[in-house]
């Protein structure tokens, strides 16, 4: 279905080595609207395997999922005065239905906050009612003007969670709850990256929010990808759609709320951190193919060991495919799983049958063993294990080495051209934030002094990250 | 957030009935956006539960998932005559998009079945490519003219599968293994439904299939609706979309499709064909809540019985919830889980706890059984196992009951005011179709003599299934 050459290096031209891998790992494609992808197969089996983890874990933490239409009526969008703002220039609008044009015009949701909102406000009469802690999973519309497929387009899918809370502690702890026990623990525990975890400037901040903080991790071409981000709306949302509650005293309060995203750009994030210049190196936590075992020789003794280390393996719980495509050249066929960046390879051929071994290779450090036969399970966890170390360990290691302390904000645009600049909030400031953006580097977000989240994005004494980004 | 009050009984208002338990039971509730629903977490619950089972039934035959884009370029959605003139009346259609005017509008999906089919054209070379065997989860928009919530939504979720085969007899054996081994089994097996399996007449065919098998339940009222449909779509896609392979001589050759979905209106199928008078029953392999710990009294001794009982249940792989809520009387509050359907409710009081024993009880037989504290795990695995078979032979005995054999046109007419009319094919015909048509009485489907789904639907000695329908 697709033709595999040679992929471009990433340190010849990144973008071409993103979109190559793209397209022949099998991942995505353009379609015929402008800026809405098709996501194949492979891409897909990633992203429900991403939603596997995250749904669990936000279900975790006392979530329930529901789902709220598609379309938001143009009077509920613009009920909040910022949030129309934001998105009024990417909005998607339904002006026609069923053979009639609509005495009101329907915008497709770019995020379903007003909807849902509006409808809290019915939902909540008492503090009894609350917390509420409700989860969506579904699409969204926003009209990129330079789309790329995975990272930006017009169509995405992904999860809006929406809380509401009595107090702004209990919204404030519940954001950092989501953003630590869930997006964080996730990134590094499941996708296997470093992130720097933080708050956004003013400037950055979602429409309406009082606090936003962001995962950002850093790609392999030294650029940041905001991979999920929490807001603290305060009671902005709260006011301007109703959202109140009666106290134990009987006294009306408006709500404090809460909401937090990610999407299919997680894909897009996987992809340019971990890939190498031989394609795709995805995480064994969420690896569609956990391990293949590649049959070297189509004999009968090859194919029946490889059935059997087939059958261990899947007794082992290993999501497991096998190669027994003899008709096609053995390095082709490494080539294709290395570009699916499939975690662990079993080769299996005669001359290791002989010596009553197998060939274990690792994706992500290339190390090969030779295991007896019927040890394959127990190798191929290990090995397993150890991809999932290696490469969250090589993220971590990738990203401290580009990631440098400057004074100003002249060193920190130098910087930015191949990582983070860790820049003195008080050197840099919103002026400094212009001057930054001017170079095409933004600030991705601001720290404490230890790489914490601060409680207030507006103290003194904070830590600019910045970056170029996607 | 909902108020409870007494619920019509079915017999005296069948829909009054629906629309409250979908309120009451938090399944539904209707949106800013005419004939668009929001799904209540315990709705949405149950659809994650129905997803879950038919997903890993339809990936056992072999199929992954994708995703294509929501918006259908207009001009690609008329390239099939017969499927633009089925759906025209009912798009809705962007016209702007990103503050500009579009110069081509853009439909919102009705089906995916043009941007799948065109995409399928790219994809497929060689036979080595085929078959095709991919599904799809996502939302869909129609809008109804009559609304009904979870029934005919003008936006619902759904899976919608589309194959390409090499032969004719491949499609068609593949349509057959989709519609018994995942909808018939799903249907039967899990949502504990008796359901006609059989044929669409020409009239009630999928817009350009030439087979349309359908699942048909009968509801709590005698009427029929139709839980999933499997279509055999010859070559007219593969001949509107250019969808061809080479063959092993070299030869081009036109493919043959398949496309298959069900919805989100199984929800609705569910409560109207299991419910009752006191609400929902829903079947346990479903069930977001399978038994519930109600602690009669909050003495000391009950509660912590009580979390012993919910112990055991955990550990025994049930999903339980506890109510321990004794500030509410016990009356009010096992009406509302009899509301809600659970299938087995486990009554923990002092007074039985003094003789040794929990009271646990069955929702779909109001059975009731004493067991010893310690074997309550054991118990409820048992009441479990029993409620789905009962709700599962209740349907069947219910819908044999009401389904008769009839000789003509006007007996079924007359039958169909409660139930299906069982009627030779050969003593009705499109004429006679035509006339149930006029008393709102359709035929669901045809079938072999002996119930079976025809192999050929325009065959002689077929058997109609008439109704009246959702």
């Amino acid at each position: 279905m697709t033709s595999t050459t040679r992929l471009p290096s990433q340190s010849a031209d990144f973008p071409a080595w993103y979109g190559e891998v793209v397209r022949q790992a099998g991942l995505a494609e353009s379609s015929a609207v402008r800026g809405a992808m098709v996501i194949k197969p492979y891409g897909y089996a990633i992203w429900e395997a991403i939603q596997r983890e995250l749904d669990a874990r936000i279900k975790a933490t006392g979530h329930e999922n529901f789902y709220f239409p598609l379309f938001v009526p143009a009077s509920v969008l613009s009920r909040e005065g910022r949030l129309i703002e934001g998105f009024a220039p990417e909005v998607a609008v339904v002006t026609e239905a069923g053979g009639k044009t609509l005495s009101e015009p329907l915008v497709v949701r770019p995020t379903s906050e007003a909807l849902i909102w509006s409808t809290y406000a019915r939902w909540i009469q008492s503090y009894r009612d609350l917390p509420l802690l409700y989860n969506q999973w579904g699409n969204a519309v926003r009209w990129e003007m330079r789309p790329r497929i995975l990272l930006r387009t017009s169509e995405f899918l992904w999860q809006e969670g929406h809380t509401a809370h009595a107090t702004r502690e209990d919204a404030a702890a519940y954001a950092r709850q989501i953003h630590f026990d869930v997006y964080l623990a996730f990134l590094r525990d499941v996708l296997g990256l470093h992130v720097f975890v933080g708050a956004k400037t003013a400037m950055e901040r979602f429409a309406g929010a009082i606090n936003t903080m962001t995962c950002e991790a850093m790609m392999r071409d030294g650029k940041a990808l905001q991979m999920a981000t929490s807001h603290e709306l305060g009671q902005n949302f709260a006011r301007a759609f109703d959202i109140e509650y009666t106290d134990a005293e009987g006294e009306r309060q408006l709500c404090w709320t809460t909401s937090w995203g990610s999407s299919t750009r997680m894909v897009g994030g996987l992809i340019m951190a971990h890939g190498d210049d031989a394609g795709l190196r995805v995480p064994p936590a969420i690896a569609p193919i956990q391990t293949v075992v590649v049959a070297v020789k189509d004999d009968d003794e090859t194919l029946a060991a490889v059935e059997r280390a087939e059958g261990a393996l899947r007794d082992a719980g290993v999501r497991v495919r096998v190669d027994r495509d003899a008709s096609t050249g053995l390095g082709r066929r490494l080539t294709e799983w290395d570009l699916k960046g499939v975690p662990v390879r079993v080769e299996i051929g005669p001359r290791d049958l002989k010596e009553g071994v197998v060939t274990v290779v690792r994706r992500d450090s290339g190390e090969k063993a030779a295991v007896p036969v019927d040890g394959v399970a127990a190798a191929v966890a290990e090995a397993l294990e150890a991809a999932q170390r290696g490469l969250a360990e090589e993220s971590r290691a990738r990203t401290e080495a580009h990631t440098r302390d400057v004074a100003t904000v002249e060193e920190a645009i130098e910087v930015a051209a191949d990582g983070f600049a860790r820049l003195p909030w008080s050197a840099c400031g919103p002026d400094g934030e212009r001057r930054l953006n001017e170079h095409a580097v933004s600030i991705r977000c601001l720290q404490t002094a230890d790489g914490g989240v601060p409680g207030d994005p507006e103290a003194g004494d904070l830590v600019a990250i910045a970056g170029r980004a996607y």
